[in-house]
């Protein structure tokens, strides 16, 4: 079983979102007979997606004690039954507990660490280059075989923070914007060189691996989620990614977003406030109206400088070095760590 | 039957779209046996799409002389077979006949008019509004009664025309850029004194009026085709629809692209080259490695103007007072009637 905390309005209310998978449980007759806002028309046979409000009471509404007790102490998938049951999360069933929940009905994402693992394929490729390069002579062989490169990967992407971050405290556009595959190279061209390996790759070689990042994968989540939740809500991306990098991106990711709002279109990087604010201008919209999901800190306290919502999705190796955050601030309205999580939050059906 | 010509090449070679739809058809074994380019390994029980080659000296490459008789002859859909064949006329395949086929492989459509019906569903609810507003008196009804609400819409499709055009003129970006729906509201308000109807409508249903435009249905061959060119091919809109409008448009018709680019972004409208050229550049690419549908001439033309490759989607009611055009030209590369006759054409499967 998963279960998942998702804190949200800090005092007040926090959401328990569990994603249950199995057969015949015993006290599947215990979920169907609660009826206030859990529907039981669902055919059975179905995986089980619920999502529970939880009072910091700890009182759980119209489910009973023994299910939560069974919430609880549940280890494995099989414990639990196969009937889907949503408990509806919209804003309008939340509010005997709060005035609304704090999110609007646009969503705008980051995507590199957000929606897409990053990591993963990057250092995949880096591999696959060097075992190529490998096979050219013993020297180069030796060259390559010291090289740690998740280390390499990390240190590029810590690059491209800092590049992007200077690049985006420019008060006014740059004539001279260079778009991210360019930043990217520049970094990479530099640490070929700090690590010893100029040389070692063909220009072909460097081209194509520092094109890897139109080639990441969406974390497991994502694709789901991203459907879930645009049958209720506008999506879009809100990234540093160049625009024919988002495209690539969703394409090669199978998934798709109602608009590709990229930094490119005004002339600057997050988290420089031109960007959520033009972002939200784009949209008609003001940018209380919109809202960021980001696995970054300093992108979604950009965007809350700016009046956006924002729902912090955790992500593992992201925002590393920073304090854990498990529940909302002045910063942050939502924390979850899943996208389909969100999703169901927001009322968003798994069908 | 349909049957539809898609001229490309001008003298060299015409290609000759047909799509047939029926049931248990005598020639059947004769289409099934020929091998060449077409796929027999579909199952029965589907719609045929039969994409061929017509060579200008009209012999059909590999297909029997009756299957072109019948094509020929036949009138009905149920004169057809029920067996779905493939031409593949992906360039590769058509290189015996053509170095290439003219058409890169991203392509950018415009959309009023081209994918959407503009003219139906602004006249529906012009109607709608005034048989509301002429339940509130017999003057008011009166004054109604004498609206011809097509040519209204007409007139304001004609404004929308003179306005953008006018704005694209400007050499430099104005920083008055005013959206679309601005523009829109400016020629409704004109149109609105100059048919003695002010004072008739209240605010609220002029500003509901006005956003007709985001509430437009796709021409009915555009859901499917955007679909199997998304297969194959990048594609995204090059409109003087703001963003806005086009998320609403798209999420409205059930369509979605790769990405969405509007003249909005570039500070002018179409056929201001700049839009063109910076929409090109957005993509990475060369103005010549991309292709503009669209289903007005002066659009096409300036997108020629700058490099692109062009096809023409003729539409009734669109580019009326210009004279018919058949076949390309050196502004025109390919003529279609139908989006899945060209997604057939550049080789996207029906599936």
């Amino acid at each position: 079983m998963e279960n998942r905390h998702c804190a949200i309005f800090g005092p007040v209310l926090t959401v328990v979102v569990v994603r249950l998978h199995a057969h015949d449980h015993p006290f599947c007759d215990d979920i169907m007979g609660t009826n206030d806002g859990v529907s039981s028309s669902v055919p059975a046979s179905h995986t089980i997606t619920i999502a529970l409000i939880w009072i910091k009471t700890c009182q759980l509404p119209n489910l009973p004690p023994t299910f939560l007790r069974s919430l609880k102490t549940s280890k494995r998938a099989s414990d639990i039954p196969s009937i889907r049951i949503w408990y509806n999360l919209r804003p309008q069933t939340c509010s005997s507990h709060h005035d609304s929940l704090p999110l609007p009905n646009r969503y705008v994402f980051d995507v590199f660490g957000t929606l897409f693992d990053w990591r993963s394929a990057v250092v995949r490729e880096f591999k696959c280059l060097a075992r190529d390069a490998s096979k050219r002579g013993s020297n180069t062989e030796a060259m390559l075989s010291g090289v740690n490169w998740m280390e390499f990967t990390d240190e590029w992407r810590k690059g491209y923070g800092r590049n992007t971050k200077a690049l985006a405290a420019k008060p006014t556009p740059s004539d001279s914007f260079p778009k991210l595959d360019v930043v990217h190279r520049q970094i990479l061209d530099d640490l070929i060189i700090s690590h010893g390996l100029h040389g070692v790759f063909t220009e072909l070689e460097l081209t194509h691996v520092n094109l890897a990042w139109h080639r990441l994968d969406p974390w497991p989540d994502v694709p789901q989620g991203l459907r879930m939740l645009q049958r209720g809500y506008m999506t879009s991306t809100l990234s540093n990614a160049s625009v024919r990098l988002l495209v690539d991106l969703a394409r090669w990711g199978g998934i798709s977003f109602d608009l590709l709002i990229s930094s490119e279109l005004f002339g600057t990087y997050k988290p420089n406030p031109r960007v959520y604010l033009n972002a939200a201008e784009l949209l008609d919209l003001r940018p209380e109206e919109v809202c960021l999901v980001a696995a970054h800190r300093y992108d979604l306290e950009a965007a809350k400088g700016c009046g956006y919502a924002t729902v912090y999705l955790r992500r593992k190796g992201e925002d590393d070095g920073e304090p854990e955050i498990n529940t909302p601030n002045e910063k942050i309205d939502v924390v979850v760590d899943d996208l389909q999580d969100l999703a169901v939050l927001l009322g968003c059906m798994n069908i």
